[in-house]
């Protein structure tokens, strides 16, 4: 039969970008690969009052996801439910009966993944996941044949839309974080509980992803540091753009001769870099290669038919290899295994860092910070005060020249306890090489 | 034998650095394809002075290439010796002979590549050629792979390094197109002879790879409106500022509904968009999709290693076809062909323009300057004019309202005979959407 036949489960935001594509570019789709990719079986709980588009022609419809999973017409499964606990076992069951599987699952994936992978192979099977990391931007094909030949050194991501949005109004309007956020949220760009993304969980199982797919190396969420961006204030983004950067919420992994450091957190990175060019809830990646130096990637990181795109491409992928009979596959996960990158806890991590201070202002504030850091041999490099309103809330800046997130982690910890702060001190570090 | 075995013909700068790559990179290469790449031959003039890396063990090496494209021992040929005549012939024989190709000659392939992708096909062999176009970003495997599922509307491309330096050094530092010429072909940027890309001919075969593949149409140079930048000032960058512009010199190609508009020419792009954000000699291409919406690809259009992690990551592809006997091949070329991409002449293209004119002052040159667009049914948008120096020799600015190429064309015919112009009308599109 000249077809592949696919069936899809689940029928939300993505899953119906995955059917309008498959519908409406069903003949650029055939004219690419030379067969055509036939909607086999559908599944949601309200599969029966979907109307699928009547190009797709006859779909079996079904509420019970089983009987998508072992249908025996079905060759690939597109798993686009989410969550890690039906999607697991829809993986379980579907991997058992030999299907391959499409996801856009990065929690899964990025808690189970190698697991999953292994089980695939076995099973004579395959698992594509383009589209469980930044949705419309193609970084797995980028990352596992475009530049396969290249070494990843180090790559940095704006990950997560909503906070690169929440981020971007309060740089342009100079609004508080509760402000943006609830906008973000009014337009459905943010969850009504918006930890998931404002604390840094949705980068992360993306970080995790990335860097498996980069390095090679078995990669869990635990091995991330995590911070997310509740505590960033206008006042950053105020001393940041004196200091000629922006203010962004970073996903990063870098090789050192050691092994990975990976972190999610605030960052300030050069304004005149590519990626602080990157406004609202767009999601980009920087990777910078060994051999192919700095290559850069941007797109809808969220959406129906950007990620669908993403989903489509991936079946393509998949049912190309089916009719091909091709056994080879690349791992995601662990191609390399060579020991160089294990991860490493983020006080390895070396930078220049930017502190801010909010203090009940009076003589001898700098030089007792300033002691802090000199018995830490950090060393100083500016310190910046905007006229302040409120002197017992003044808000103030220092930057300080590479050093260890550990010595940095130590001197918070000793000004935290100083009498005259007003709150916890704050430290992003300041990324370069942008 | 656990090796897919490779023949190097042309030891030049990227030949190197895909010599440099197998080596320094072998281990890691062979852990993600689960195999290793043997070169087993090497041919250029002087091959017997190159000493090639002990780590790649024996190679055989020749100066004559058709002992390469004819070796038993070869399964892939990677042509880096350029240009359209020995190359030419390399092609022909070696796929004769049933050996894959990776290749990165762009010329050779934007006017030969459909017609050797044919024989190709039928001999069972694969033509890989990533490298041909923008070095090292992976934009083919991005349109191949990545975004397959979604279709191309658009792309707008910064796709000659050259021009991107001398432009950008213009705009930073206001000098002259000759001065930053001079430059950059004191830094190796600029051939000597330096027509090829100033005057947009690199930038065309770049342009007619890219669409081929885009659009899945048959695609010559000659569909291409070329213009190169030496027509650029320094005032068009003083000028642009004022509107908010950046002038690029711009590869674009969409899809109208009568068919695709293609041309290499300088042109107005947003300063605030990331496209204008792209300095000095790297390359760039922004995608508009019609389910994906827009994607943005950067990084390193020439240079040694970069271009090497092309080829490389193509023959670590082409190896993987051949080790699974996998036929499945898509065509760089032509996968549509559903009648809706041909190409059409420039003069259908539709958008605002930016006019800028150097005339004898004396009063009444804007009301017949204006008498000519409206004419034409031209809408003006702003007239601009800096202070001048010279009466004698005054440069001055106006945009229009989206009109036809068409329109503007015949404008500056007439306006060209004006007794008033010192030299003959210039005129950029101004490109939206980005």
């Amino acid at each position: 039969m000249d077809e592949v036949r696919i069936g899809i489960i689940g029928l939300g935001n993505v899953g119906w970008g995955t059917v309008t594509i498959l519908a409406e570019n069903a003949d650029q789709i055939a004219q690419k690969l030379g067969f055509r990719l036939r909607l086999a079986a559908a599944c949601s709980l309200d599969v029966q009052e979907r109307t699928i588009p009547a190009s797709l022609g006859s779909v079996f419809k079904t509420t019970n996801w089983r009987e998508v999973a072992s249908h025996p017409d079905v060759q690939i499964v597109v798993e686009l439910v989410g969550g890690t606990t039906v999607a697991a076992e829809i993986f379980e069951e579907a991997i058992r009966n030999g299907k391959s599987m499409v996801t856009a699952n990065k929690e899964l994936m990025a808690a189970s993944g190698p697991e999953i992978w292994d089980r695939a192979i076995r099973a004579g099977a395959n698992v594509a996941m383009e589209a469980s990391v930044c949705g419309g931007i193609p970084i797995h094909a980028v990352l596992r044949e475009g530049i396969s030949g290249d070494r990843v050194a180090a790559f940095l991501g704006i990950l997560n839309g909503t906070c690169n949005y929440i981020l971007t109004e309060m740089e342009r309007r100079g609004v508080e974080l509760s402000v943006a956020l609830a906008e973000a949220q009014q337009k459905g760009f943010a969850e009504a509980n918006p930890t998931y993304d404002i604390d840094g969980f949705d980068a992360r199982s993306k970080l995790v992803l990335l860097a498996a797919l980069a390095f090679g190396e078995k990669i869990v969420p635990s091995d991330v540091y995590m911070e997310g961006i509740r505590r960033v204030t206008p006042v950053d983004f105020r001393y940041a753009r004196v200091l000629k950067h922006a203010v962004r919420l970073i996903g990063a992994a870098r090789r050192t001769a050691d092994g990975v450091i990976l972190a999610v957190r605030p960052a300030l990175i050069p304004a005149s870099s590519i990626l602080a060019g990157v406004r609202g809830s767009y999601n980009a990646v920087w990777v910078k290669g060994k051999f192919g130096e700095d290559t850069f990637y941007y797109g809808r990181g969220a959406g129906s038919l950007p990620t669908g795109v993403a989903v489509v491409s991936d079946i393509m992928r998949v049912a190309r290899e089916i009719r091909s009979g091709s056994p080879e596959r690349v791992s995601p996960f662990a191609h390399e295994r060579l020991g160089e990158n294990k991860p490493l806890p983020i006080a390895k991590k070396v930078s220049s860092y930017y502190f801010r201070f909010r203090v009940d202002d009076r003589p001898g504030i700098i030089a007792k910070l300033a002691g802090i850091l000199a018995a830490k041999n950090i060393s100083l490099d500016a310190v910046l005060q905007e006229p302040g309103e409120n002197p017992h809330d003044l808000p103030f800046v220092m930057t300080v020249e590479p050093t260890s997130e550990q010595s940095v982690q130590e001197a918070l910890g000793e000004m935290a306890s100083l009498d005259f702060m007003t709150e916890a001190p704050f430290a992003m570090p300041i990324e370069a090489g942008l």
